[in-house]
């Protein structure tokens, strides 16, 4: 054996003693109710020895858990007490809104320690939800290496595969054997990334060769090449790809890491799949928050500020019911002469909203996870429209003969029925079109389809249902 | 060094060509639409060999993308066509409702054939979404290391640990140094699973002592004993655990993967996080699917099917839309005097409705995300019913503005506002309550929410409306 790896110490030996933690069920997972309200009593009671001693003893994920579950006033009250030293590793796990108050709240320099103690991918996430100068007073009093790497991470267009790599990655010339890579590792173990779990092949120019998961080389002989070891297809992301595309590539190839390459195609960083878990979170989040109109973090957002961004779209919706209601005043003789009509004609526009949403639902996630693209574009909108049709004949019939014998008139059973085919007809067809169409013109489909079909559904409800009510029954 | 692993081969070697396929954009990830159009055109032709040899070049995720894109028809046609020898690893990558459809068709020992080579997690996977009898009849064919597997992995409850897990994964006694485990892995390299980044540290009874990555065992002296290099906490998962548990323990502790245990704390599995990649997807779109009252897989269920499981949440759906008429028609007489009443009333119910769906959205996901819990459940109702107010406010206003101007009534006005601020601070309450208070239940607050909350808010709205008019208008 080399003798070089006796020089060098491990970190990894810092860890003696394993502290075996079963997981029994659901309850004894993360911070309980109960230990929340302890410290918060002791951070009330002003007994700061005793919150100081509950807070050291949580581990990381327990402490963000703590800093979101209190409330603004504790919360201020938790963070800015410099008595309390947070463990830095802290600030990454936070909701990204309750992170950027945090760190707004404090001076640069503590905000440049925190960031200094951080990986740089870590870093970076931090520090781009800051404001614009913030940001240059922070970088200012970093070390070179740290300020390098999060300049040129800012480089990148947000939400890029380049603000989401790492820039800690093994890479290894392709001449090295299995042995050599042994001794190296053992060698140089104090300077390596603290995890990581492939190699990457690289050659004099630094252009990515191929990828090594550790395990080959483990199982390998120490005369073997690393460059007979890589993966039969290599999958490097571009840095400025988007972090979408770069989930998606993850999911679909199943990788566990990928490296990242500049415009010249030389390996700059790594992404690995933890990475990609976050962003996963944060698409569905996306997706789901933008479908109802609400934005994100929304649940640690100051009263006011949620109040604002809740109102504009709600503002929105308002034009869209007052268009409903013209179409609806259109027909205000009519529905003095029956009233009933009043009465029922909230169903066929409410029936076409809740269709249509589940077609719009369908739409939506098939676009966000590229199961429907050109090839099945119209088959999806045939097969929405038909189920339009099919529920919309099933539900004519029922609200037909209520109708019908609610108000003891057959004609006003055949006129809501027709309206009730024609709108789940409307229904499927726009639910399924509009995300489709919104993402052939380049718009989110998830953040204004819903509008849009309600609008439709509204006013093709009030406008079949007293329309042929007009027709057949004045 | 040993002198063993001279005498083995490496399946790693077998992988000799790295074929750097570099990612330039989004289009250039996946399947072209052209390329399904060129497969499914020479289906069409009949021209076997053409489409054999197009489909016979495709990747394992390529492949899962044709079959999904591609009609029900061309989709049967392909599954069956036995000339075809598609990948066994295609099977596990479908969508759940599309796999099921295609292996229901096979004969059970073309089914057993395929689920042969595959992991045994995938195995599970695909069988335990087919009928009880089938199952039978294929693991009847299994080979008995496999059909043990599959019996056992049965026996888990669905949607737990036990049937997430792999049963591939390495085992090390604590008291083996890193040399005697390279030179094990050397010698063994042919029994050991395909790929793995972790070892799992066992003692002589198989209880689980402690987790080691590869990188550690890598950068150690060959002298080093495992048992000093594993984590300082160990994360065992009980085989019973739910998968969405296990998802969050992952999350939260950043784990890349953990070891499954019996209830006797013997190690039985090992889940790693790309098998939590696809369940976070699952989770996420189940929530984003209910609040809709869709099922999951519906892209590719027949059009009956798909018609039948909407018709029942839409059947759901009238009954709230027929109890908001008959609140309507409480008010008929004040109606027929005041048409502008049934012009402007479903003004109120929409905003209480959409404005209901924000909070309701956010309750939702915070529940789904452990976020929102007891500590701070009354806090989150609160600030959603003080967001409901002021955004009340602030559409009361402007409401009773456009109404008292469009109908020349100041009452009218002062009615519509007096309805929007009591249906928009019952949105809140109801948006924000009803979620946790399901949840508290037991019940699943993403399946049933949006009913009752669009229940509510129509209600509310209705009869606040109507309710006001009859009293100061009429």
């Amino acid at each position: 054996m080399s003798d070089k790896n006796k020089i060098l110490s491990n970190e990894a030996l810092e860890s003696v003693e394993p502290v075996a933690e079963v997981f029994e069920d659901a309850s004894t997972v993360g911070l309980s109710d109960d230990a929340i309200s302890k410290i918060v009593e002791a951070l009330h009671d002003g007994d700061s020895t005793t919150h100081l001693e509950l807070i050291n003893e949580l581990s990381v994920p327990d402490t963000a858990d703590l800093i979101h579950k209190i409330n603004d006033e504790d919360r201020k009250h938790l963070l800015i007490d410099r008595k309390v030293k947070l463990d830095p590793e802290v600030y990454p796990y936070l909701d990204p809104a309750v992170g950027k108050a945090a760190l707004s709240d404090m001076s640069a320099s503590r905000v440049a320690a925190i960031i200094s103690a951080l990986d740089s991918d870590d870093a970076l996430e931090l520090i781009e939800n800051l404001d614009k100068n913030f940001q240059k007073e922070i970088t200012r009093k970093l070390s070179a290496k740290m300020r390098v790497a999060i300049e040129e991470g800012l480089t990148f267009p947000e939400d890029s595969a380049g603000r989401l790599m790492q820039r800690e990655y093994v890479a290894i010339p392709q001449f090295w054997t299995v042995g050599k890579t042994i001794d190296y590792m053992r060698a140089a173990a104090d300077d390596l990334p603290s995890d990581f779990s492939d190699i990457i092949i690289i050659d004099p120019m630094y252009h990515v060769v191929g990828e090594v998961p550790l395990n080959r080389i483990l199982r390998s002989k120490r005369t073997e090449k690393l460059e007979t070891l890589t993966f039969d297809v290599l999958h490097t992301i571009p840095a400025d790809m988007d972090q979408e595309e770069v989930t998606y590539l993850f999911r679909r190839e199943g990788l566990n890491s990928a490296p990242v390459v500049d415009s010249d195609n030389r390996l700059i960083g790594l992404i690995t799949v933890d990475d990609i878990i976050d962003v996963i979170d944060e698409e569905a989040e996306e997706d789901i928050m933008k479908l109802a109109g609400v934005e994100g973090g929304d649940l640690y957002r100051a009263i006011l500020s949620t109040t604002g961004s809740r109102f504009r779209w709600l503002f929105v919706n308002l034009m869209t019911a007052i268009a409903a209601s013209i179409v609806i005043s259109m027909f205000d003789a009519t529905i003095q002469e029956v009233v009933a009509l009043a009465i029922l004609m909230p169903i066929v526009a409410s029936m076409g909203g809740n269709a249509g949403t589940q077609a719009l639902t369908v739409a939506v996630r098939a676009l966000a996870t590229k199961e429907l693209s050109n090839t099945n574009m119209f088959r999806v909108i045939g097969k929405e429209t038909v189920v339009g049709t099919l529920n919309g004949i099933g539900f004519a019939i029922i609200m037909g003969v209520i109708a019908a014998l609610w108000f003891g008139s057959t004609t006003l059973g055949f006129v809501i029925a027709g309206a009730m085919v024609i709108n789940l007809i409307i229904a499927g067809l726009s639910g399924a079109g509009i995300p489709i169409l919104l993402s052939k013109m380049g718009s989110d489909p998830a953040l204004s389809s819903t509008v849009l079909l309600t609008t439709i559904t509204d006013i093709v409800g009030f406008f079949g249902f007293l329309g042929l009510a007009s027709i057949f029954l004045v």
